[in-house]
C-alpha cells in the first residue's frame, strides 16, 4: 500500500511499503480517514528523531488518525463494521505491571504509533486491537476524532493536576498542545485560564478560543505580575508548562499560589533548573505526566456533549497526494497554523 | 429597622426588630440589595423548624445575600466603603479544631444565618466579618450575587467527587439544589449529567440550561437503563443526590458505574436504606456534604468568568414590601418557580 | 487426585476428583504446602452458598494458599521451579474495562477459587497465571504465607482508608478479618486501634497482638464513649466495619471524627441502615471494599521485613487427611480459634 | 530571665535579657523543660543566617521544646496549670487565607521561634497560643517531647507523600531530620526504608533503629542498584530527599518506581538540576514540604502508643548552664550525635 514514508531525516516519500497487517482474534482493520501532523512527526522529519529514539530505517508517520472499522477479529465484540472510530496510538503489555496496576502509558514495552522501530499510519489500513478502538458518535466528525489524540494530552494534564471547581490556571505555551491544555483545564473546571507565549499571533487564537482565556505575551515578570493582580495577590491553583521551554520550566513556581500544582508536559532536553525554595515556601506539588492513559473515551463524550470544541484548532487540511508538501509546510518556522491535518483517500 | 420576622410557625409579618450592629475591628457593615429564598427559609415558615433546629423566638428569615459595603472596621484591609459584595452566612469559631483543619463547615460552633437562635438577612442593613465577605466584580450583578450561596452547595459537592474532566455524571432531583449541583458538576467537568425528577416542568427546566444535561423522567428503573444504555453497560461515574427523596437515596448504586462515588446532598429525616452488597461489588466511594466550604470566591469567580450561567434559575423578583406574600407563594406546593428573590429598597 | 470436595450444604469429603491442569505459556504448576480455612469456606459447607453464589455441584473449597513452583510455562520469566510461592485466588478477564483501569477486583469476570463454579485448592496441585503467583522471601514461612489472602483484605481496605500517620482508628468485629483489619491500620499509620466485639475471648487475642489496640466489649455506647474520651471528643479519624452485624454497621458514624472515613468491609445480607445525618454533619467519607487489588506483593514484603507479624493469629494446624474433621470443628460457634491451616502431604 | 543569645555570627552568650511575656486570654505560660538543638539553630551561631533569614540584632535561640504549664489565660479550656505540654514554634496569623485553607504553614505572616526577628524558647519561661500547646500523656518523656518538633517534619512528610502500606521507601540523608523521617516512613507504612549517606557511622545508627531499616553508602549508583535490585527492577515507591546535597537531589528520579512519588524535605540554596525527562517517563509526582501542619498531636499519639520510638535518636543531654559548650560541640563536623538537647533548671 502506499504510505508517507520518512526516509531519513530530511527525506520524505510517498512510495508502496509492505506492512504486516494480519488480523489477531481481539483486533480490528480500519480504513483510515484523517491524520493529524504532530510536532513530534515533523520533529523526525527534521531532526531524524526525538529524544532517544532515533529513525534508523525508513518509517511510515502519523499517529492522530480516525477511520472506519472495515473488518473484525473473531472474538471482537464491541466493533462491528461500518463504525466510524478513532484510535489510541500506544498499546501497552496486557500483563506488565504498570498495565495491571492502571497506568498503561509507563508501561517501557509501550508500542506507539511513529516512535521507532514502530510504523505510523499515514497510510491506507491498519490493525489496531479492539481495546484501543473507541467509537464515534454521529455528531462527531472524522477531523474532531483526529483530534482526540492531541486533546487526550491536555486532558490528561486536567486529571492529574485535579483542577478544582473554580480554579485559576496557567499555560505556559500556545502550540496546540498549550491550547488544548487550556481548554481541557477550562472543561476541568478552572474559572480562568492565563495563557502565556512569545507569539503575539498564537496568543491572539488562544484569546478566540473562549471568554475565560487570557492572553499574556512571555516578557519578564509579567505572567507573574497579571497573575497577581487578578488573584489579590494569591497566585494561580495550577500552572501547566507546555512549552518545552527551559526559562518558562524554571520559572513555574512564580505565579503558583501556596499549595499550588505544576504539571509538565512539555519536554525537556536538558535538565530544568528547578527552584527549591520557591516551591518549598508555596509546598507545591509538581505532577508529570507521559502521553495519557484511559482518556480516549472520554474525549470523544466531551466533543459528542459540545464539553470542549476543538474545530476551531483545525486550521487547514491536505489530501493525501498533498502530504510531502504537508510536512514542508509544517516545518516552516514560526508556524501560521495550529492544527493541519490530512485526508486520506476513502 | 424594617425585616421580615417569622413570629412563629406560620405567621411572618415585616416589622420593626432592634438587632444588634456592632461593628468589630475586622468587620464591615453592608446595606442588602438582593436576597434570595431558599427551601429552609420556606421550610422554617411551615414547618417551624428544620430537623434539630426549631424556632422558639421570632427570627428574621434569609441567607442567601447580595449587598454593598456602607463602613469598615479599623483593621479591615480588604474591603471598602462601596464595594458590591456577597456574603457568606456561616462564621466558625476561628479557634477551633475542625476550622484550623480548613473543615470550619463540620465545626458544632458555627454561626448562621437563619437557623435559630441567629437571625437572618432580610433586612436593610448587617454586620459581618470581613474574611466571609466577597467583593463582586463588575459583570456580576447583585442578582447573580445571591445566588452564589445555593450555587456554593453544587460547587462543593462537586469538588468533593474529585469529578474527572469527561466524567458521566447524574443528578437525582431538580429543584434548585439540584439543578445548581448539574450546572457545577458539568463546570467540574462531566461530559454529560442525567437529571431525574418527578416533574415533568422541573426536567424541562433542567434541560433548558445546557445540552449536555439529560432529562430522565423519575420511574422506576428508567434512571438505570438509560444511564447504562449510553454508557455502555458500564454506568456513571459520580451520582449527586439531591432530592432528600428516601426512595430516591436508596437507588443510589444502581446506575453507579464500578469504582463510582455518590454525594449525599439531599437531607433525610430518618435513616436511609443503604444497598451495602451494591455498593460493595462496585467499590462505591460516597460522600457526605454539609453546606460547604472555601468555595465562595470560587463562585464568584465562575459566575464572572462565564464558567457558570445562574441567570436562567432566577425566575421570578419580588420587592421587599412584598416579601409576606413572596413567602407565600414559595410555600405552594408544587412551586412554579426555580429560584426566587427580593430585593432591599437601595 | 484427592481433595477437599463439598459435595452439597452439609457434606464434605476427601476423594479423587478429575481436574483440568493443561499449563499454559504463562501458567505455573504449584504443589500447594498450606491453605488456610476462610469463613467463606465454611459458609459454604454449613450454608450451602454465600449471597448470590451457590453451590450447584460438588466444588473443591480453599483459596488461601501457598506452595511450592513444580513447573512453568513457556514464557513464564519471573518465576522458575522450587520457587515457594503464595498465590492470589482471583483471575479477572485482563482485557476487560475494570482491569484496564487497575480495579480488576471489580471486574465482574473475575474466576475466584472456590466460588461457585470455580473449584479451590484443597488438593495436592494446582495451575494459576504467573501474573498472580508471588515469590516468597526465604524468611516467609508456608503458613505465614497461607495467610497474605485475608490479610491482603486488611491491607486493602486501609489503603482504601487512605491512613494519615497518627489516625485513630476503630475497627468493629475481632475475627479473623477483624484482627488483620487491626494489624493492617496500625501498620498504614494508626497511632492507636480500638477494637470492638461481642466476645470477651476475641478482644483479648485482640489487645495480645499490640500495645496499640484497645478492646472495647460491644455494649451500646460503649464505644463512642471510649473514643470521645480518649480523643478530648473529637472522635476516630477511621472507622473499619467488619462485622457484618447490621447494628454495628448502622452505628458506624457515631464514634467518627469530623471528616472521618468509615470503611465497610463485612458484607451484609440486607440493607443498612444508613443514619444520613449523622454522615452529613461530619461530612463523613464512606468506603466500600471487595476483596483486595495489587497488595498481595505488599503483604509480602511486610511479612518479610516484620511491619506486620501474622503468627500469633495462626492458633491451629491440620494434616490433609484430617480436613474433613477441621472443617467440623470450624464450623462450631463460637470458634474458639482464629486462623486453622491445613497442611497438604510434601 | 537568662537567656541563650546569639549576639551575633558566631557568638553565644548566657545572659539576661528583657522579654515581653504578657498573658493573653487564649495564651498559657510555659515552665521550660527540655529543648533540642536543631541544625539551624547551629546555622544561625556558625554562618549568621539562614537563606533570606539574617540574624541582625542579639536573638534567643531554640524552638524545639518542652515544658509545664505555670498560668493560664481567663479564656483558655483545655489546658490547666501543672499540665505537661510541647509545643509548636511556628503561630499563624489565624485570618490569613492560608491559614483557613487549613494550609497555616505556608502563611507568609508565620511568626516562628528562633526565626530572626522572633526569639526562642533557650530560656526559664515563655508565653504560647493554647491552640498551639499539646498536653503530654504520663507515658511521653520530657525529653521525647521535645522531639516532637524535629518528628514532626517527618511525619508531615510521610503524609504528603500518601505512602500506602507495604510501600517501599527511600531517604536521603541520614541526619536527624532524615532519620526521624526513615521512622516516620516506616510508621506511615513503608514495608522498608533504604536509608543513604556519605557517613559510615551515620548509617549505622540507622541501621540499628529497625530491622526495616536499609543503610546504602551514598556512591554513585549503588542506590539505584540496590533498590532496583530488590525491587525485580522496578523501584521505589516514595523517595525523601533529606540531605539538602544537590548532588542527591538531582538524582531523586533515578531509583524511584513508575508512579512513584519523591518529596523534597532538605533545604537547596540553589537551583536543583531537575532530570525531567526521567520524571516524564515515571509520571512522578513530586511534593514539597514546608516545616508541617496539624502533626503535633498526632506525633504526640505515637510516641505514647509505641508506634514510633524517639528515644534512640536522644544521644547527649546537657546542662542549661553548659548551653555555649553545647553549641560548640554540635558546631564540630562531622557530628557524631544524633540529637543532642538542653536541660533547663526546675
Amino acid at each position: 500500500m502506499d504510505a508517507l514514508v520518512l526516509e531519513k531525516k530530511g527525506e520524505l516519500s510517498l512510495r508502496d511499503v509492505a506492512l504486516d497487517e494480519t488480523l489477531g482474534p481481539r483486533d480490528v482493520r480500519i480504513k483510515l480517514h484523517t491524520v493529524g501532523i504532530c510536532g513530534s512527526d515533523v520533529h523526525y522529519y527534521t531532526h531524524g528523531g526525538v529524544g532517544p529514539f532515533v529513525v534508523n530505517a525508513p518509517m511510515v508517520l502519523g499517529h492522530e488518525a480516525s477511520g472506519t472499522v472495515i473488518e473484525v477479529g473473531s472474538e471482537v465484540t464491541t466493533l462491528a463494521e461500518g463504525d466510524r472510530v478513532c484510535m489510541e496510538p500506544g498499546v501497552p503489555d496486557p500483563n506488565s505491571r504498570a498495565t495491571r496496576l492502571g497506568k498503561y502509558n509507563v508501561d517501557p514495552a509501550v508500542r506507539f504509533w511513529a516512535t521507532p522501530p514502530v510504523h505510523g499510519i499515514l497510510r491506507p489500513t491498519c490493525v489496531h486491537p479492539e481495546a484501543f478502538t473507541f467509537k464515534l458518535p454521529d455528531n462527531v466528525s472524522f477531523a474532531e476524532a483526529a483530534m482526540v489524540e492531541p486533546l487526550a494530552v491536555g486532558i490528561h494534564a486536567a486529571t492529574k493536576a485535579r483542577v478544582a471547581p473554580g480554579d485559576i490556571g496557567v499555560v505556559l505555551g500556545a502550540g496546540p498542545i498549550g491550547l488544548v491544555t487550556a481548554l481541557s483545564a477550562l472543561a476541568a473546571g478552572c474559572a480562568k485560564v492565563f495563557v502565556t507565549d512569545l507569539s503575539e499571533r498564537k496568543l491572539e487564537i488562544a484569546a478566540s478560543l473562549s471568554q475565560a482565556i487570557v492572553p499574556v505575551p512571555a516578557k519578564s515578570g509579567a505572567l507573574k505580575d497579571r497573575v497577581m493582580a487578578e488573584t489579590d495577590g494569591w497566585g494561580a491553583d495550577v500552572l501547566f508548562e507546555a512549552s518545552g521551554a527551559p526559562a518558562a520550566a524554571a520559572g513555574v513556581f512564580e505565579p503558583l499560589a501556596p499549595g499550588g500544582c505544576v504539571v509538565m508536559i512539555g519536554g525537556q532536553a536538558e535538565p530544568v533548573a528547578y527552584d527549591a525554595g520557591a516551591a518549598m515556601v508555596r509546598e507545591a506539588r509538581v505532577e508529570n505526566v507521559f502521553r495519557y492513559a484511559h482518556v480516549f473515551p472520554r474525549c470523544v463524550s466531551m466533543l459528542s456533549s459540545g464539553a470542549i470544541d476543538v474545530k476551531p484548532l483545525i486550521t487547514r487540511t491536505f489530501g493525501f497526494d498533498e502530504s510531502v508538501r504537508a510536512f514542508e509546510i509544517a516545518a516552516e518556522a514560526p508556524p501560521a497554523d495550529v492544527k493541519m491535518q490530512i485526508e486520506l483517500p476513502q
